[in-house]
């Protein structure tokens, strides 16, 4: 395959971002932020998750920010939905898609989710199904796929068999998420290489974390097999939970500004998302974590 | 050409990079950091600097340093010497290598060193002819190959007409640097390689700043011309000159660990390498502007 025309970027910062900064953030504020990543251009925005308020209190007031955005036509507003419960809630707030999570490491799974992978699988079923009734799309992400912060290697082998069964399952697209982004080019290649052998490049996305300074080479990298969605954070909201201090998610704004250069279109207007980006970072008191958008300022100031 | 099998990283930090901080660094300092980077592998560390110290002040202790550090067997310690005057005092330092610069922008030549480009060759050539005399190695550097913060674009037939010149009036290697950091993979691969196909690619060398967070894809998209030599500041050493508050160089912590996962040899030691890169950052009053040294120092935590 050769490199995408255009890549659908899933903006992941409004969940994945926000629910790992310390910093407490009104709906209010959300509802301003995932509104601005809209009028930017983008066309995927997670918007929340219905977990147990207990687990991730960041996110217990998914309903209202759900209820209180301004819902564009073409746009989609997923959010996580670990349960049936979840999902209820989910569909009472009225989203189009929802998400779904599992691990390729045994070690993740049993820490994180106190489940074995298959267990973990076993539980989403209903979610699925009640899903496919409802006509709702199901996206499902894969953690760890090229590292674990309890098992370390993780085998390419578990990766790909993950990623099948969320399909076999239901799933319309698979996002394999570099949790502690340990990968470098040549190793993420091969493992989304051999994840699109199996479920196809259309179902393929690409959430590699930028911990270790690699995000943006490996997405280049992985380009090449024709893998066309990518995740990234706005700022690059979210620090890296296994790592204190550490970077977590890929810069939507470098992610962009990658694309742009290469001609490869996104619908995306890089100075709109800056601007998303600056003004989510001054409501939590510090500066975007994206060089495009340090670049930026330091120009304007 | 395939990829190299092993990578020359010419470290910068201590020239390229503590000319752009800010804070004032002792001598001892420098020459701990230099022993420090000898001592974690590298094989070539850029100095100091022969300028005017109205110009440069930072590198006002050049002589010093030099006098100061532990010469390895095996490691160059080359310095900037943009005339005969700053020639001669490397070579009364005992220097094996000197370095001069010139821009592929003529609005970049005018407005830095006051001259066109054709006159900053031609001040050039009796710096080339008596290191030649003296059998001194002489490196050449080309600024603004990706972009000008003045003009904007710069040709690439212009980015090979200087690196021809410079290779024709006796530098060894040639070295293109991104001095604003605004290229993407795509554009710098298609540079260095109109570069490579004139002055071959073992006298091609990489200088890609991280400005705008493209540097990592960059190295890594030129690499499959079979370029081999690739400057980088540890712990990111260095601002930007032309956007203050952004990024300058490649971390060479993020490099080695591109290069690492690539199974690309560069000798480096990751961890002695990020010890260097802490020390020199502590002197400074910051933490390093690597995502590897975040990343290990967040674990170690």
């Amino acid at each position: 395959m050769a490199r995408p025309t255009s890549v659908r970027i899933v903006e992941v910062g409004p969940r994945d971002g926000l629910q790992n900064e310390p910093g407490f953030v009104p709906v209010a504020a959300k509802v301003a932020l995932i509104d601005a990543l809209a009028g930017a251009g983008l066309k995927v925005i997670e918007s929340g998750s219905f977990v147990s308020p207990k687990w991730v209190p960041q996110m217990a007031d998914t309903a209202e920010v759900l209820a209180q955005i301004d819902r564009r036509e073409g746009v989609r507003y997923p959010v996580l939905t670990p349960n049936l419960k979840g999902l209820e809630l989910a569909i009472a707030s009225g989203v189009e898609e929802v998400a779904v999570f599992a691990a390729a490491s045994e070690a993740f799974s049993a820490r994180n989710i106190n489940c074995t992978i298959a267990e973990s699988l076993t539980r989403f079923a209903p979610v699925l199904d009640l899903a496919r009734a409802q006509g709702i799309a199901v996206r499902g992400y894969v953690s760890c796929v090229l590292g674990c912060p309890y098992q370390g290697e993780v085998p390419v082998a578990k990766v790909v068999e993950v990623s099948q069964a969320l399909v076999a399952m239901g799933c319309y697209e698979v996002s394999l998420g570099d949790t502690i982004g340990v990968g470098t080019p040549d190793k993420a290649k091969a493992m989304a290489r051999a994840v699109a052998d199996h479920i196809g490049v259309q179902r393929t996305a690409l959430h590699f974390h930028d911990t270790y300074g690699q995000a943006i080479a490996n997405v280049l990298a992985c380009l090449d097999l024709g893998i066309a969605t990518v995740d990234a954070a706005v700022a690059g909201l979210g620090g890296c939970p296994y790592a204190k201090g550490a970077s977590g998610n890929l810069a939507t704004e470098d992610l962009v500004y990658m694309l742009d250069g290469l001609g490869v279109e996104t619908g995306v207007d890089l100075d709109r998302l800056a601007a998303a980006g600056r003004a989510i970072t001054a409501a939590l008191g510090r500066s975007p974590a994206s060089k495009v958008a340090q670049a930026l300022a330091a120009k304007a100031g």
